[in-house]
C-alpha cells in the first residue's frame, strides 16, 4: 500500500522546536524496524530507571487497540521500566493476533530492559486492521537498550519517530520545583495527522524526574487532561488508540508527597497543566489541512460541563469550521451549533464575539456590529469564537482548527 | 450580499420528477415577494379546506427560529387553513423583531384566507440573523389566495419555491385506502442544501385528503419520522428551523378512525412511512457536494436505539465520509466510528460489510476479503455499509452522503 503524498508543513507550526533538557532516569533511543515505512525511524524505546511510576489516560473508544488494553492492565501492576512506541501500524482491530503481538513486544522489550513484561508500556499508531509483525522488534529493542541517550537531539529524534502524518514534531518542556527541589517535565506528542489513509491517533508521553506515588501521578494526569487534551478536537472522531502517559522516575529525590492536592505540588500541577495545554494546542495546530487555529470560549452556561459540551458542539461543527476556513464571521452557524448541543440555552440572551468584535447580542444581530472589523478578525491565523449564554457561571475553553479542502484531500485519497 | 455560485445538479438526483395528482381541499400558489432572491419564486401559499387537521415535528435545537415557535403554539389550537413558506430568509435569531414578523405574516395570511391567525402555519428558510420584512407579504398572499391551483404543475412550482441551494426539487406521492376509501398523499421537501452561505435547513410538507383527528395524525407523523427524517444526516448539524408537517383535509370522507394503531390505517401508515422515507432519501441525495448516496445498516446491537446511535456515529464521521468519497473500503474508520459511539460493542464480535463484501469479522480483517470486490462496491454511486455487532437483535438503518471538496467549497465561501 502506498502512502498519500505528504501534505506541506502546517502554517500553524511553531517557528522553532524547543531544546529539551535531560530527565534523570530517562534514556531514549530510536530505530528503523521496518514495520511499514522505509527510510525513517519507526520505533521509540524509552528506558526508565527502577522505581519509575506510570499514569495513563486512554481512548474512550469501546473498540480500543490491543496496546491500549495492555497498558490499562499494566498500570495495575506497580512500576514501569520501558516504553515502546511504534509508528506505521496501530495494531488495532487485529483480533487475537493483536494481543499476541503486544505480548511478544512486551516479552522482547522485557528481555532488553531486564524486567518483567508487565513493566513494559506499549503504544502503536498507524494503519489499523493490519497484523503487526512484532518479531521485527527482535534485536532492535535490545540494540536500543544498549545505546540510550538523554540530550536534546535524542528528544527531538523521539518526537520524530512517533510521527505518522504529522507535519511537524511536537515537544514541550517545563522546569518547576516541589518543596524546594527542582524537577523537570518533558513531553512529546503526535497528533491528529492521519496515518494516511487510516485514522487520527493522538499519542503523548510526558516524563519527569519528580518522585510521586502512582495514585498521585494518576490524579494529576487525569485533572490535567480535563483542561488540555480533552479540550482539543480536530474532527470529533475518536481513535481506537489515543494514549497519554505520564512517567515519574523519582530521580529528583524531592520530599515525599502523598496527595495530589498537597500545597507543595501546586507549582508542579501548574507546570504539568501548562505543558499538557501546550502539547494539546500543538496537536490542533497540526490538524489535517488546518490553516487556522481556533479557540472556542463559552461563558455564562449553567455549569462548566454544560459549557464544555456547547464549546465542543461549536468546535466540531463542519459548518462552523468551513465558515472559519472561508474567513466568514458567520455567527448564524454558531447559533446553530449552540442550539444543537442540547444544553440549556436561551436564544434571547445569547451573545457572540469573533475576537473582540461582538456580532450578536440578546438573540439578534448586534446593531453596532461592523462587518469590516469582524472580517479583519477572521483573516488572522488565530481566531477566537466566544459565546456568552447569559444563564450562569459555567465556562469552558476548547481548541480546534478550521475545515479545509486539504482535509478532504488527505482523508479522501485512495488507500492503495 | 451575493450568493455563492450555484453548484451543479447532484449526480444523485432522480432522472425525472413525479407528477403529483390533486389533493382535494388543497390549493397551491407561488409568488415572488422579493425577500432575498430576485428572478425566482420565494413564497409558497397553500390554502387548506375548512376542517383541515395539522400535525408537526420540529427541530430539537434549543435556539429554534421564530416560525418554529409559532407553529408549535398553533398546533395547540385546532385547525389549519393556510400554510405560508418563504425561502431566502429563515427569520431565525432575529429576536423580538422575528416574533413580530411571524405575527404580521400570520395576520396578512389570515386576512387572505379569511380565518384566524392561529389557523396559519408558517415556515421560513434562508439566511439567519437578518430581519425578515414581512410587510412584503402584503398583497402577495391575498393575490395567491385568489389564484390557487391543484395540478401537477402547481405541485412542481410549490417544490421549486421552497428551494434554497437545493440542486433539484423534491416531490413524492402515494395512493392508498382507508377502509375502502381511496386517499392520496403528496409531499414536498427542501433539503440540506445550504442557503449559501448560511445553514442547512430541512423543510417538508405532506398533504392528504384523508379524514383523521389531530391526535391520530400527530402519532402517525411522529412514528413515520422516526424511521425516515430522523434517519438522515448530511453533516450532523441541526438547523434552527427544521420543520415537517402533515395536513389532512378530510375531503376523502373515509370512515372515522380514532386511534393511530387502528388496523384500518395499516395501509395508510405504510404509504405515509414510504413517502417520508422517499423524501428523506431525496434530502440525503442532495446533500451538499454529495457524489455518493450512503446507506448505513447496523444489526446485532443490544437495542434498536443503540443500533441507531451507532449508525448515526458512522454516518456522521468525517473520516468515514471522506473515505467513501475516495472510494476507499476503509473499514478501520468504521471500527473507529463504532467505538466512539459509546454504545455496547465487542471488538471481537464485530463484522463489517461494504455492499455484499465482508471485509472484517470477529475483530479482525476477513481472511477471505477481496480488495478488488470491495473496490468495485465503492465505485458505485450507492454504497451500503453494514455492521453486525453480534450482541443482540437491535437494528437500524440511516442514510447519508459522502463528504467531498465541494462541501467545503459550498460552505467555506465568503459570505459577502
Amino acid at each position: 500500500m502506498s502512502s498519500a503524498k505528504s501534505p506541506p508543513v502546517s502554517p500553524l507550526a511553531p517557528q522553532s522546536q524547543p531544546d529539551l533538557p535531560p530527565i534523570r532516569g530517562v534514556g531514549l533511543a530510536t530505530a528503523q524496524a521496518g514495520i511499514r515505512y522505509s527510510g525513517r525511524t519507526d520505533v521509540l524505546y524509552v528506558a526508565l530507571a527502577e522505581g519509575t511510576q506510570a499514569a495513563g489516560v486512554f481512548t474512550r473508544s469501546k473498540c480500543p487497540s490491543a496496546p491500549v488494553d495492555w497498558c490499562r492492565e499494566a498500570l495495575g501492576s506497580a512500576g514501569a521500566r520501558a516504553l515502546v512506541v511504534n509508528s506505521g501500524n496501530a495494531n488495532a482491530f487485529t483480533g487475537l493476533r493483536g494481543r499476541e503481538a503486544v505480548a511478544l513486544t512486551a516479552e522482547i522489550a522485557a528481555e532488553a530492559a531486564a524486567c518483567r513484561p508487565q513493566d513494559i508500556f506499549i503504544a502503536s499508531t498507524g494503519v489499523i486492521g493490519e497484523p503487526l509483525d512484532a518479531s521485527k522488534f527482535r534485536g532492535v529493542l535490545a540494540d536500543c537498550a544498549g545505546r540510550t541517550e538523554d540530550g536534546a537531539s535524542a528528544w527531538a529524534a523521539a518526537a520524530q519517530a512517533i510521527m505518522t502524518t504529522d507535519t511537524f514534531p511536537k515537544l514541550a518542556t517545563r522546569r518547576t520545583a516541589i518543596d524546594g527541589t527542582t524537577v523537570t517535565l518533558n513531553g512529546i506528542a503526535k497528533g491528529a495527522g492521519m496515518i494516511a489513509p487510516d485514522m487520527a491517533t493522538m499519542l503523548s508521553f510526558v516524563f519527569t524526574d519528580a518522585a510521586l506515588p502512582q495514585d498521585v501521578l494518576q490524579a494529576l494526569l487525569a485533572a490535567g487532561t480535563a483542561t488540555s487534551f480533552n479540550c482539543v478536537t480536530v474532527d470529533g472522531d475518536t481513535s481506537t488508540s489515543d494514549t497519554l502517559m505520564l512517567f515519574a522516575t523519582g530521580a529528583a529525590g524531592n520530599a515525599a508527597v502523598s496527595a495530589a492536592d498537597d500545597p507543595r505540588l501546586s507549582d508542579f500541577r501548574a507546570a504539568l497543566d501548562e505543558l499538557l495545554v501546550e502539547l494539546a494546542q500543538l496537536v490542533a495546530k497540526d490538524g489535517e489541512g488546518a490553516r487556522k487555529f481556533v479557540t472556542v470560549r463559552v461563558t455564562g452556561a449553567t455549569s462548566d460541563a454544560s459549557a464544555h459540551r456547547i464549546a465542543m458542539s461549536i468546535a466540531n461543527s463542519p459548518l462552523v469550521k468551513t465558515a472559519i476556513a472561508g474567513e466568514d464571521a458567520n455567527w448564524g452557524r454558531v447559533v446553530m451549533a449552540v442550539g444543537k448541543a442540547g444544553e440549556p440555552a436561551d436564544r434571547d440572551r445569547l451573545a457572540i464575539w469573533f475576537g473582540d468584535v461582538r456580532v450578536a447580542r440578546e438573540g439578534a444581530r448586534d446593531p453596532d456590529y461592523s462587518e469590516a472589523a469582524a472580517s479583519a478578525v477572521m483573516r488572522e491565523s488565530d481566531v477566537t469564537v466566544r459565546v456568552d449564554l447569559g444563564l450562569g457561571d459555567g465556562a469552558a475553553r476548547v481548541w480546534t482548527c478550521d475545515l479545509t479542502k486539504l482535509y478532504i484531500e488527505i482523508n479522501g485519497d485512495y488507500r492503495s
